[in-house]
C-alpha cells in the first residue's frame, strides 16, 4: 500500500497522472479532469481540450456516496469539490425516487471564500469580501456541467439546470438551496423525508436532518459531513432541500481522504471521524 | 406642513395610526399592517386579526418606484420592507413586459443581519451569526404573501411564488436571485436588458447594471439604491435577476423618507442624495 | 472515580459547592469564588460578601502550568479564565527569573466575543460587534487582581498593574500584549528568548514561539495551546511579550480538563490533544 | 485655484514632487517621506536615503490639530497616517500641559485591515484576516519614529515610546491605547478631562468623550473624527487614554481634505462634515 502517499494530486498537474498511473499508483485527482463521462461536455464548459481523454473511460467521480463500489475497484478517481458534492447530493434522493420533475430545477448555492483556494487576486481580499455578498458566472459557471451529469445519470435522462454561485463573507462553509417541483401529486412532507432518510440511511457523513430542521454552515464547520434538509411546499407541490457542507473538507481534501480510504479498503471514516466546531 | 416630524411610525404602535390620521396626520407605516390589498391575505399570513381593516381600502403600498402617483394622493402608506423591495422590483418588469411565465418564479434571498432588526436574540448573537449561513422559514415566511401581492398586480393574474430568506454574516444588505422562466421564445439577452433599463428609466434609486454586470450588496451599502443585474440563461430561456438593496435605507427608513418626500411634494431624493460607502 | 462527572461547576452556583466537598467529590469551579489567596481582595473587586471564605484556604488557582503539585492534591479549583491565563503565563518567566521591573507593566488584553460567554446584551449583537473594535472596564476589570496576585507570588512582592481589556470583532482568541522593563542592563534578544524557553520546557501546551516570530489568534482557535512569542525593544530595554490562547479551550472549559486530568491522575493531555484550525 | 486639483500626490511617486513644486503647485504627499524634521530620522527608519532632503526644511507634519498656522502657510506637507494620527492626539494634551512623566509611554494599536492599503498579499486575504489578530512588527514599525518626533517636539524634550501594531479583523478603524504615568501628584480624573477638553476646545473633528465614556470604532467609521476617551487610574497614578478613527478618512485621505482646505483658505469641514455610519 505504498501509494497511499502519493495519491492525492494537485490541481492543474494534470500531464503527471497518466505516468502515476502507469507507475501502477492510484491517483485521486481534485481538478475537474477526471469528473466527467463525456470529453465534449468538458471541452465544452472548460474551453480547452482535455489532455488524456482515453482515462475518461475508466475514472469514476468520487462522489462517495453516489459511487462507493466503483470508486473502490478504480485507480483513478475525479474528486468533486465543495459545490457540486453539496448541491448533488440535495437533489438525488427526489430524482432516485422518480418523484421530481426534472425541469426547473434551481440550484442557489452560496460558499464561503475558502471556496476560492488560496490564490491571490483583489476580489478576495479581507476588506473587498467582509460585509459582501455577490453572485458570479450566473448560468455560465463550470460546475453546472457536473451537477448536470450526476444528476442526469440518477434521473435516466437528461437534465439541465440553473446553477448560481454566489460568495459570502466566511471562510468555511456552502449553503446549497435547491428548488425541485414534484410531479406526482398529494406527496406530504412525511413522504419527501422519507424518501430523503432511506436514501441516506446508513450513510455516516450525510445527516438528514429531522422535519422542520434546517442545517447550517456552522453545524458542518471543521468535519465532513453534509447536512440536509427538506421542505414540502405544499402550495406549489415543490420541494426545497437545503444542504450545508465544510468547502475544505467533504467539499475537497476530506472526501479526497473518505476517497482513498474506499479505495484502501480501510474504513471509510478514518482520519475523518470528528464533529467540526460549532463556533 | 407640521405633520411632516410625526409621519413615520414605528413597528407595533398599530393602535395609534387611526387617532393620528383622525389628526389629519399623514402615517407611513414601517409595520406590515398597511401593506395589503386584502385584509384574508393579511390575517392568514400573520395570523391574527387586522385592527383597523377598514383602513386597507385607503391605504397605499409605500414601494415608491410602482405606486408614485397613489402615494402623492395618500394619507396612509403600507411602508415595504427590505426582503419585498428588492424582490419586487427584481421581478416586475419581465412581468409587466407580458413576457415572463408565471410559474416557477423562485426568489432566493439572502439577507445581513441588520434585516432582523435591534431585538436580542440567540440567533443575532455575534458568535452564533459569524461564520455562519442559513435558510429559515422556508416556504413559510410572511413576506411572500406581499411579493406576491405586488407581482400578480403587475401581471393581472394570481402569481405564487417560492421565497426562500437567508441569513448571512454581514450587517447591512440584501441580495435577491430571481429566477423567471421567458414565456416567449427568441428572446436575446439585449432583449432582456432593454426591458430593464426601460422600466426603470429616469429612476433615480434603482440602477440597472450594465449588460455582464452583477449588483454586490457592498455597492448600495449606506445608499438609498437598488442594483439590478440581468442574465438570459438562453439554455433554459430562464433569468436570473440580481438585486441587492441596503436593509436599513431602501429597506426601510430610506424608503419612508423617499415616501415622506412624495406625500409633501418635495424632491424625492431630499436626504438621500448620498452614495453609501463602498468598504 | 464517579465524581469525575461531577466536577465541574457552572457559574453562579456557588452555593452548591461547599455540599458537593461534603460529599466528597472534588470540585472545578469555573466562577471567580475560589480564585483568591486573600477573601478581602475579592470582596474588594467584586463588591460582595464571600459565601465560602473559610475554603479559601484550601482552594487552588487552576492555572496548571504554575501549581501543577497543588492541583494533584486539590479537592477545589478556582479555574481561571481567558483573560488571567493567557495574560499571566505571558509575564511569568521575566518575574520567575527576577530580570523584570515590577513597576510599569502593561497587560493590553484583545478578547474575542466568546469570551463574553453566551448571555444575551446589546454589546454582542452581531450588529454591535462586527466591524469593531473598543476598549471597556479601563483600569477598572476585576481581572486584574486575580493576574496582580498571582505576578505578585512569583516576584515576591507586591505588583500592580494596568489591565486593559478590549473586544473585537472575531469569535474565539484572546491576544495579549505585555509590556514588562527589564531592570537589568545588557541583556540580549537571545536571553530572553531562554528564559521564556527554559521556563516552560516540557510544558505541551505552552509553545514558546521561536525569535522573530509572533503568535496569533487563529494558530490556536479550537485548541488548548497558548502561544508565547517575545520581543526585546533593545532602544527601551523593554519586553513586549505577546500570548495567544482560545477563549473557550484553553481560557475556559479545556482548561478545566486540564484540571481534571491532573486532579484525577490522568495524563494531562487526555481530551485535549487536538491541533485547533487555523482557518 | 486651479492647483487644487493637482495637489494631492500618491504613495511612491516622490520623484514628481519637486518638479510639482518648482510648477508653483502645491503638494500634499501621503508618503512618509515629507513628514520629519531631520533627514537622519528618515534614512534609520526608512533605511534608504532620502530622494529631496532639503525639502524638509520647508514641508510641514500634516497633523492639522498641531500645525494648523504651518500648514495655512506651507506648499508641502507631509500628510500623516492612520497609527500616527490616532496616536499622536491621544497623547499629546498630557505632554504639553506639562502633567506626563516623558518615559514609559505605550502606544498599543490596533488597526484595521484598511490600513494596509489595497495591495494583494496573502497576509491580507480574507480568510487569513476573519476571526484573526496578531501583533505584527513589534519594536520596529517606522511608525514609532513619527509619533516619537512630535511627542518630542510637544515635549520639549527626546521621548521614545513603544509602538506595537496590531491588526484587527475588521475594513475601517483604527484604536490607540496608550498608556503615560502623570508625573504630578494627586491630579484627579477630572482634572485630566479637563486637560483633554481644554486642548481640543473648538476642534471640529476631534471628540473628546465624556467622562466615563470610552471611544468604539464604529464611532467614528466613515467620518473625519478623531474620539478620544481618558480614564485615571489613581491607584497607579497613570492615564489610558483610548483614541479612535477611521484609518482612510482622519487616518489618510480626510486629513488630505483638510489640509487642502486649510492651505487654500477653505472651510476646513469641506467635503468633510458627514458623520459617518454607526453600523
Amino acid at each position: 500500500m505504498r501509494c497511499g502517499i502519493y495519491c492525492i494530486a494537485a490541481w492543474g498537474v494534470k500531464s503527471v497522472i497518466p505516468a502515476l498511473l502507469d507507475a501502477g499508483l492510484k491517483v485521486i485527482d481534485l481538478s475537474g479532469d477526471y469528473r466527467y463521462d463525456n470529453v465534449e461536455v468538458y471541452e465544452k464548459w472548460y474551453k480547452e481540450k482535455h489532455s488524456s481523454p482515453e482515462l475518461l473511460k475508466e475514472s469514476v467521480y468520487g462522489l462517495c456516496e453516489l459511487h462507493r463500489d466503483k470508486i473502490r475497484k478504480s485507480r483513478l478517481i475525479g474528486n468533486p469539490g465543495c459545490y457540486t458534492t453539496c448541491s448533488i447530493l440535495a437533489a438525488a434522493p427526489l430524482l432516485a425516487a422518480g418523484v421530481a420533475e426534472t425541469k426547473n430545477i434551481i440550484v442557489d448555492a452560496k460558499s464561503g471564500v475558502t471556496g476560492a483556494g488560496r490564490g491571490l487576486g483583489l476580489a478576495y481580499h479581507f476588506c473587498e469580501c467582509t460585509e459582501n455578498t455577490k453572485a458570479y458566472k450566473v448560468a455560465t459557471h463550470r460546475h453546472t456541467s457536473e451537477i448536470e451529469q450526476e444528476l442526469s445519470n440518477i434521473a435516466g435522462e437528461e437534465i439541465m439546470i440553473s446553477f448560481t454561485p454566489h460568495l459570502i463573507p466566511q471562510k468555511r462553509g456552502i449553503l446549497s438551496t435547491v428548488y425541485i417541483n414534484l410531479k406526482k401529486q398529494g406527496m406530504t412532507a412525511g413522504d419527501v423525508q422519507e424518501i430523503y432518510e432511506n436514501y441516506y440511511k446508513g450513510e455516516f457523513f450525510v445527516r438528514v436532518k429531522a422535519q422542520g430542521e434546517l442545517p447550517e454552515t456552522k453545524h458542518v464547520a471543521g468535519s465532513n459531513f453534509v447536512d440536509i434538509g427538506v421542505v414540502l411546499d405544499e402550495r406549489l407541490n415543490r420541494v426545497v432541500a437545503v444542504s450545508a457542507l465544510d468547502n475544505i473538507v467533504k467539499g475537497a481534501a476530506g472526501q479526497a481522504i473518505q476517497n482513498m480510504n474506499i479505495m484502501f479498503g480501510l474504513d471509510e471514516k478514518t482520519g475523518l471521524d470528528f464533529p467540526g466546531f460549532y463556533l
